[in-house]
């Protein structure tokens, strides 16, 4: 990760200003505010301003004044009841807002999720820093021979080392194409006087989308666990993944009622279908059933085994 | 304005924990924080969380860390540049937390503003209290006779007595036997061991809409804004515009810079169409511009006399 | 159901007028467009537009040209794979216009569902119609006594007919003094010379909240199948739920292969959480679980025997 | 634009498939529909589908029974009314579905549009075409001196061919090493028995921000409108610029009444500040209001003065 020491200078200062607040305020995510997480090779997700708590959450299931006078373990059952009855809107009522240094691929699926405020550094406005996302050996994956979107084994020899060549040279190369075109330095200072320097807004479409750029990204409680549940899941791409793996533990940190809950009910849950429910009843039944005649594709069929721990 | 005593209890003690923070704070805020602002006769709205303040729009617009070190000035010139061009997404990073006791019919307006996050008491699951709005004399208008959406003169004499008298007796009535069907004292103890009561549910129907229900409404600072351009304006219905002057009351408090921009770009503002740009530029030039030939229509042409301060 | 004379005449003049069109067409549900299906004692929805069919779902998951040269049990494999999946933005490429006739309280449920486009019969600027729902005595139902949020049986002889008189008399009363207040008969026109009215922003907080309103709804395919899958449902307030049935079936006609997935995936599904699912294991294993000590609450274990369909 | 073959096939099967339907038509859109509209080098927009007319708005904002018998001015001067006093909603009544071909770093800009539905090819899925966006010379500006946004001259002589030199080598440069570690030809075939290939989702970080990309997009003319008064204005960057103009023309097409009062009151209006409009009444009085001393910023003055139609 790549933090200068103007950036950690910052970080610092901020920490040090503490002023007093009415407001429902959480100590363990106090604790690691403003503070850089680092993902990936140059990336980071670091929380810079919350509100709300668990609390927060069950105040408005109640919507009743004050913080409350039940017992803990009644807000647990709360929380736990509402996660597992999907009643959504009280965990609206937590926001979150996170800094977070990306790069521009990985940027582009995390944009899908709309339901937040973003404000994305600007390559129009702005030089980007000559930084780029080269994946480590061991995530240097083949295409996966049984899932058209997913990785396979990790290449070896030869052929890795190709590729990071590839992928390191040719991002090198566009990033030093892009600041000749621009003649300017990476502080935004002209070059060659005998030039004008091609428009940053044009410049910038010369880079590899593995550069990073970085954003102020906001969203509420049920919105970012919402993210969380497609993006830390074993299906979402590993560059993404590790951002989500980061940013869950600032939830365990921040509202941790919520994020057990979570966890029970939503990342380690399974969703199973009419068919399917009806496939457990037999075979709780003690039937025998197998996948022809099951009305399931072989696929759910897999899958449905596979949730049951059951060979296929 | 109705507050139990256990309510403010309640206040008066969450105005008594204070915590240490290393989040943006602002103290104008925090001195009206938990507190209710009474509006109509039994309703109110209140500040009970809020996050960033006039530099995390800054911030967000600069996407660079820290909180800068501009001088004031740069960052006023910053948001009201922001204000005046509507580049929106910086005012997102900041968001506000109300909880506001309101009747019915203006919680139907009010719903209207979709980006929002809402949690509102449920007359599913509780007994709403008997508390109705009744306007105040100088509130009971006629119908526009020149707006069908607006109101005219005040009513006088044996017609706003009548007038009164029954929005006060056909609430009170109906309160009553939603309470009787219900067969719950208020306290939603039951009263007559012969009877079941009927289902909450469906004895809710019963209550008129100047009933008062409660939510908690959260939402940005920008799409705040939207709302009160729309609802703290003159065409606004007064029951719902004086939620919103509250309300204004507190951005003023929270974020002085927004505020005012606010003020000067958008409530003050007003937007000139294509033609009535065309009359600005030939009446500057000296030009007679009457209606007739215009190419306006007369209710368009009134509207640019007044926006303009001439006799139309 | 209360269709007048104009709004029939209307109707049939709309069905009369055919067009030619190149988009996605779906016969069965133009046998349906702009009909009223009754719902409730006053209400009704009717399908006015649409937009999109099954194939648009495949083809935005397929981003590819043209209507696409599958077998449609290649379509229909995938939809069900998009359903079972989640994947949710190819469903948003449908959309579906309703206009509905619906009691306040109900609007009041449905509205917030915010992914949709709203505009509702405004009584700012119009006068109600005298038509206000009363339940049929089959759903005149008690509180449960279990369930705070739920109906338990059904009231029955003079506490029923009580519980009805008092509606109709208040809601009776309520509409009367409101048409008094304003001055005005149905046809808005001034009744008594000597009055002014009330203003029609004001006089409608008379009316009680089984009155009728009616609106435009407009969403895509995947908002309105959430709205379904939680309208539609068991828990869901009987006033509501025969709304979402109703339209249920409109969709089954639109988008049959979406609709059945939607049946199999959502509505005949169950989620079991990471405990859940270890109890299964362990009961598909012969091992003897009992609710103490299976680390499930009551509640939860009821729930999963009754999933599972054994006795709790 | 490049358009194969197997599309030309599939856009003129699509437009000869005709079918029967109540919905509302738009003859004129339909004229247009499914055919490519070229925009850049490479791209295109096209409309595939559409829900809604003219009278969908009017029909809204009225709430009434069937398409209404009002005289056609009528139906104009609401659709007026409704735009010049931002009564947004009944817009959202109408929808429209775009096929777009478009390059990576202008769909990063459309995306920031959060309120529409969109699907775009996956490259974690699929191959990436051999298409990269090159400016022609007339697009080929440096760096605005005045504004940090925004483009000044046209690049001249060599530096213009450099930079095309180096936009064009390296876009190829990446795509060919792209190409070569995925281990496959353009239609998904493995080329060298000896090598596993790159995962997709990992190649597609190779490639250059002027890529080409394709969605489907889709939207309600209300936001659509909000779309085109950011992106078909002066100040947007021409490469989006152009897709904007397109699609506007097909709003002609399609609502004309709402697009002509959509250039009048939102592209050709101009909103003035309350100190503007100070300045403006002072003007129109004949007093000579001079820069110094006016309140306004010398920005916010040449501003004014450029809306005036004066001199600075």
């Amino acid at each position: 990760m790549a933090l200068t020491d103007d950036q950690s200078a910052d970080i610092a200062a901020a920490r040090a200003t503490e002023a007093r607040t009415l407001r429902p305020t959480v100590p363990a995510l106090e604790a690691m505010l403003f503070e850089a997480i680092p993902v990936l090779d140059h990336g980071f997700v670091r929380v810079v301003d919350y509100m709300g708590d668990d609390g927060a959450v069950v105040q408005a299931a109640r919507v009743s004044y004050g913080r409350g006078t039940r017992a803990a373990n009644e807000d647990r059952g709360l929380i736990r009841y509402l996660m597992r009855h999907r009643h959504s809107t009280p965990f609206e009522m937590c926001e979150i807002k996170y800094h977070v240094k990306l790069p521009i691929f990985v940027a582009r699926q995390w944009i899908r999720h709309r339901t937040a405020n973003v404000n994305e550094y600007s390559a129009r406005y702005s030089i980007l820093d000559r930084e780029f996302y080269l994946p480590a050996p061991a995530q240097l994956a083949a295409q996966s021979s049984v899932n058209r979107q997913g990785r396979g084994d990790v290449l070896q020899g030869e052929e890795a080392a190709r590729v990071l060549d590839l992928l390191r040279e040719d991002a090198t190369r566009n990033y030093d194409h892009y600041i000749e075109m621009l003649n300017e330095d990476e502080q935004g200072r002209a070059v060659d006087p005998d030039r004008q320097g091609l428009a940053r807004e044009l410049a910038r479409m010369n880079l590899t989308l593995n550069a990073y750029t970085q954003w102020y990204w906001k969203t509420d409680l049920h919105n970012l666990l919402h993210f969380l549940s497609l993006r830390a899941d074993a299906h979402a791409q590993y560059e993404i993944r590790v951002y989500a793996e980061a940013m869950l533990k600032t939830v365990d940190a921040w509202v941790p009622e919520c994020a057990a809950a979570f966890r029970d009910y939503r990342l380690g849950a399974a969703t199973l279908s009419a068919q399917m429910l009806a496939i457990v009843r037999r075979l709780l039944a003690g039937e025998d059933v197998q996948q022809p005649g099951s009305g399931l594709s072989k696929r759910e069929w897999r899958e449905l085994m596979e949730t049951l721990g059951r060979p296929a």
